[in-house]
């Protein structure tokens, strides 16, 4: 392997000093000269027709600059299938949905006017359940345009309409071997049905966006988004407006987790600043965020599997149900991409499974970190373990014998590559000492370890183009639009331009995401930055190396080849010859010959498009990283009380580029996957979100997740042949094996099998009590 | 000649609506967060020792954030001599030098704390007058370290000390021929002395800046300049800071004329900002503009002229003497480039120059449109007339007689290209109607027509890079940082932009100055703009054209040279097929083959630099721009007062970009040129400025100026073969002849012939009551 000189070192942040220091920029604590204020006014109604808005009360309020109603958006909605219009017009779907909006001089005024605003509505019957909507002919049909909607032209299949289920925005089948034949040569069968709820994402930073209407009829918006291109794009769309007349600036944002792709925040803010010609900012309370802020889908899973005795997976159905929501947002590619989560762990010669995204009339969602994978790995390693009980095999020696090989070919016919599942296991299983029996009993406390592994994909068909140019002291400036949304990536991105130009990461200037100045990139999602951007990054550099090498060839009368880049110093091989990259720069500060010393580089990664039938291809996904989380947990058998006391996770990141950065998203996967496992829960009533707040939905503090010497993260190899010095993203991997490894602790310290997530108390007490009815151990 | 499409036609500006709207940015106008404001304390004496300064007292106030002396400041002198430091440390050579600077949180806290520093003087004998500092073995000397001064590199000569006049920066000669056997052949002597007075741009907004100390110990400074990636070096190199780390932003800026080249303002503000780690506002006052915001030298000029009796000139010796004030600034280039002025237009056989930027302790002067060809143009042109008048010949012939012509060599031995003086000259005459009398008194008012003719050169070894990005939409965004300064530069490139993509201008963004986003340029300074950024804008077009054409050569499989760009659509000569600039990109929003479609234009003109000790060179110049004035003046023989009621101006700005520009820089070339004439004047005592206000030092108003049909700007053909289109730059020329048409007109309306400008009405008067009593005519 390559010796590196950055790569894999654990440099600090490099935003470091300014988010400590607090002069990290955020768009929500912005203020700009004449900026109004917007506000939302929402349904109350799950489904219901919209009969008439009267809105001239409250424009007859003096601070009030603007209203508009769905009269006044644009006719484009937004979404892959374009089925939501920013402001509805005809028909509200969930409650929450956004009818009209105002600006005013203040956040006051604004709210005065919301309630000065009359809607009459005439109530729809309405569906909350994905199962009852996406029966055959269901009576409540969210969308009986479906059919006709727009279809953003995408390089894989997605779509799949059913006119006979007429909620169904996406069905999405794999189909491998015969999974009738591999059942009848099982020895077992195992059935279940598993659940995971809606979610949030829980971003410090509330949803925001100001839109600047710019004199000469364009439009500048501050964006607290990961997908600013893809915002801008849509801005341009849905506006009519040509590119280079739309600019979206996206500072620090406050988290996003998949969370910030939405176009409501910055197309309803836009909407106003048009009209009014004024700046508007829009800030979502955390109750709308709840409401329509996007949020993590319900899923449910159905899972059938068939074994040999030995413990061999011979044939898997599954069947996931995805409640999107009254609209589709990204959950049309969620439906899609969570199936990779079933595909790129194990080996499994007879496999069918169906995926649906289905309409329902409750908040729209889309994509969460770990976009659906980690949803249907619930299943998959609950039941792993399930069937381990049952057959007297030990978890990890049930895993060991199914975990896909490299050079395997996977469910969906691409051949495994950088696979470091086993690895993974392995080394949590040694940390956590898996051979070891846990301590039992103190008090009403029991103990158990469990283990899971897991994988994420990065999917295919992104595109990132970077551009990279060299200061005259030989400082590198790193020009890209994969938005540092507080992962990393611009740190990671930084060690990746250092150790092409052979410097150290003070050298380099990562530029702020501005669609303006940084160049075309898909942006901060998928845990594709680090590959994408990354390998953009690294072709940028070798451009602009070209462009040096060539001058310097020139100057230094040696060919090009003969030439190497450190330190802003170009050496010559077997010689004592160099030149300062300085001397390409004449004294008064430009380069002698042409403007300036720039360099691009672009990466799409590779494509070999599924069948959309049978989800057979060679090359779905981009790659996949795999993990592995052991846990010991601690269950209070009299309370139902769960700890998360230790906790080992391993993720086979390929070459890591810094150790401390990759460390860190492990240990934030714990403690979001501990959040989901044990905690959070979007509770719903008749569509409608009753805990839309911080002090009734539960996300995990410091106190819930295990403390520094109880947690252990590992870093496994297995390079990636085509990811930057071997890398692949993985961050979003973080969470997926955390919620069944805690599942599998507690049944083996307690005999209780959770299939609904969160494993609250409640749900505990009430299993622990009923096995005691059975007659087995509790305490 | 070409047809052009947008060249030469009079678009709006394309920053009409931003500025009518009021959302043009000023940096005046900016306040950011955490922001302090700066106030300096300014030394009350012309030369005098500082013994000491105590801060103590102002250091305790609690609104005061930083207190910084000559002690904190850069060791590194700014200037092209770096003879000042930005805060004086051991003397003070002017009144109204900056001693201590204060940032604290308001401008009043900033005010009270400058009562509270005490800072003990000695004072030192000071010399006010040019001349007399100038004589030999001078006893007051301003720098006694003037021989080690760093000397900024140059690539044509500058510097010419003299250790035997030590208050000599520059002394630039030029000789032709055999001046004393000139004026032995010569039919009459003609010797006179003439001076012009120190000036005052009178920009509308205050010099200003704000400096942002950034978290990584960078900085970013929002600069009122036309210089901006000059003071991004200086600002450097003072610092000592890499280039890629300072940002210089340079938002609109509220007029320049040369006047906001200095760094004194940004680097204070620099300075205390790194101090205090905040950011810092500084702005002058408008006394403090006056004293030390850069102001027009004062010069006098000896010139003696042998001529035949036809009026040919045979011999001319000119000395010029430039009070420079008590630090050089740019006024050593003033001293060698206004030479250019008395070389530019009259073909003389023997000639004799002397031109001397000399040390006073007065204000620091420095680029003041013109720079300094309007001062010696005021002798030339005056003497001219009193020649004519002396031999009875017309002064339009005269001129006519003594015009170079196209291929002839100047005094400096670079041979005459793009010469429409004799053109200029003829269109201001017709339209005068010069051959008619004027009307004779009218009360106490007598009228006269005078005419005159100038050059303004632009000088040579200036680069200006240009970027351009195609949108998606096909628009066309120029990046560079030639700065527009009000006088329409953006309008000009966008013109040339809109020619070279045969688009229309609508299509063009222009991206605003900002080092961290704009290449390097030497930016908006004599008269260079059009000449050089447009002709690297050409270049830069091309190169992205030539990027369009291969991709499209590609995919229409025919070869580039038959391509042809409109509108966006690449057409095929001879031939059906076309596409469009769009299908360069994918659906998705980026270029299918790398990158961005950016093409990049570097041009810095021609440069065969002349001899030290002779001045003569190939090319001393890039170009020069030749105008005309033809005025009538109303005289007031009872009160002195004089009006200018009619002027027709011309200039061969070779193919006018914008016609409509064109005029508005002849139109306020003369509203500029009658300030100059009539009223604009620093008035010093013991090297204080007794008139630091717009109450003591008159500008020319509305009504002062002649009004719509009174005046008349004319456009003379004289394409220049290196310029864009045949275009070059005039912008400065518009006031160059303006002072002694009027002063002509005077002399021909009453006989006084002043020869000290202004023209006030005490010298009128006092001129008219002495020629009566030599017996002339006056009432």
């Amino acid at each position: 392997m390559t010796e590196f000189s950055v790569i894999g070192r654990s440099v600090p942040r490099v935003d470091a000093l300014e988010k400590v220091t607090g002069k990290a920029k955020y768009s929500v604590d912005l203020k700009l000269p004449g900026m109004l204020y917007a506000k939302v006014l929402r349904s109350p109604y799950p489904h219901a027709r919209i009969v008439r808005i009267d809105i001239s009360g409250a424009e007859k309020l003096a601070k009030v600059r603007g209203v508009v109603t769905g009269k006044d958006a644009p006719e484009e909605g937004v979404g892959w299938i374009r089925d939501r219009r920013i402001l509805a017009r005809d028909k509200v779907r969930f409650v929450g949905e956004a009818v009209a909006a105002v600006a005013a001089d203040s956040i006051e005024a604004a709210e005065e006017a919301l309630e000065l605003i009359k809607v009459e509505y005439e109530e729809l019957p309405a569906v909350f359940d994905a199962e009852e909507a996406m029966k055959l002919h269901a009576p409540v049909v969210l969308h009986p345009d479906l059919l006709k909607y727009t279809r953003t032209p995408l390089p894989y299949p997605l779509y799949r309409f059913d006119p006979e289920r007429p909620n169904v925005y996406v069905h999405r089948p794999i189909r491998k071997g015969d999974t009738e034949k591999g059942f009848e040569e099982s020895d077992l069968i195992f059935e279940n049905r598993f659940s995971t709820p809606m979610a949030q994402h829980s971003c410090l930073e509330l949803h925001n966006a100001i839109a600047v209407p710019e004199p000469e009829g364009g439009l500048t918006v501050y964006d607290s988004t990961h997908v600013m291109h893809a915002h801008k794009a849509d801005l341009c769309r849905l506006f009519r407006l040509p590119p280079s007349k739309v600019r979206v600036i996206s500072l620090y944002i406050g988290g996003c987790f998949g969370g910030k792709a939405g176009m409501i925040v910055p197309a309803i803010a836009s909407l106003l600043a048009l009209k009014t010609r004024r700046p508007v900012k829009l800030v979502l309370s955390r109750d709308e965020v709840f409401l329509d802020g996007t949020s993590r889908e319900s899923m449910t899973i159905y899972i059938k599997d068939g074994v040999k005795k030995d413990g061999t997976l011979l044939a898997r159905e599954i069947r996931m149900i995805l409640s999107a929501g009254a609209y589709s947002g990204t959950t049309t590619l969620v439906a899609k991409n969570a199936t990779f989560g079933a595909v790129g762990t194990y080996r499994v010669p007879n496999f069918k499974l169906d995926s649906y995204a289905v309409a329902t009339n409750t908040p729209p969602t889309g994509a969460f970190r770990g976009f659906g994978s980690t949803e249907v790995l619930w299943a998959i390693e609950s039941q792993m373990d399930m069937i381990a009980e049952e057959l007297g095999i030990d978890p990890l020696e049930i895993r060991r014998r199914n975990i896909l090989k490299e050079g395997e070919e996977d469910v969906c016919g691409m051949k495994t590559h950088s696979i470091g599942a086993r690895e993974c296991l392995e080394k949590v299983a040694e940390w956590i000492e898996w051979d070891k029996e846990p301590l039992k009993e103190e008090g009403s406390w029991k103990r158990g370890k469990g283990i899971a592994v897991g994988n994420k994909y990065t999917m295919v068909a992104t595109r990132s183009v970077v551009n990279v140019k060299v200061h005259q002291d030989a400082a590198i400036e790193v020009r890209h639009s994969a938005h540092e949304v507080g992962q990393g990536g611009n740190t990671i991105l930084a060690q990746i331009a250092a150790e092409e130009f052979g410097t150290s990461v003070d050298k380099i200037r990562m530029v702020f995401t501005d669609t303006a100045i940084t160049p075309f990139d898909a942006g901060t999602i998928s845990s594709r930055s680090t590959f994408h951007t990354g390998n953009a990054l690294r072709l940028a550099c070798q451009d602009v190396k070209r462009r040096i090498f060539e001058t310097a060839s020139e100057r230094l009368k040696v060919p090009s080849e003969d030439l190497s880049l450190r330190e802003g110093v170009v050496y010559v091989k077997g010689a004592d010859k160099t030149m300062k990259v300085a001397d390409l720069f004449s004294p008064a500060g430009f380069l002698l010959k042409g403007g300036e010393l720039v360099g691009s580089g672009t990466y799409a990664g590779p494509l070999e498009s599924e069948d959309a039938d049978t989800g057979q291809g060679k090359r779905p996904v981009t790659s996949y990283a795999h993990g592995a989380n052991a846990v010991e947990v601690m269950v209070n058998v009299e309370t139902g009380e769960v700890r998360v006391v230790r906790n080992g996770t391993s993720f086979d990141m390929g070459q890591p580029i810094n150790p401390k950065l990759c460390e860190g998203q492990m240990e934030g996967g714990l403690a979001m996957g501990i959040g989901g496992a044990l905690y959070e829960e979007m509770v719903l009533s008749n569509g409608e979100v009753v805990n839309s707040s911080f002090i009734d939905y539960k996300c995990p503090s410091s106190l819930d997740v295990p403390t520094c010497g109880d947690v252990k993260s590992m870093i496994a190899a297995a390079p990636h042949q085509e990811g930057p010095y071997g890398a692949k993203g993985f961050s979003e991997g973080g969470l997926v094996a955390v919620a069944p490894a805690i599942a599998n602790a507690i049944s083996r310290a307690t005999g209780v099998r959770i299939r609904d997530l969160p494993i609250t108390r409640e749900k505990v007490l009430k299993m622990l009590r009923s096995i005691t009815g059975t007659g087995k151990e509790v305490d």
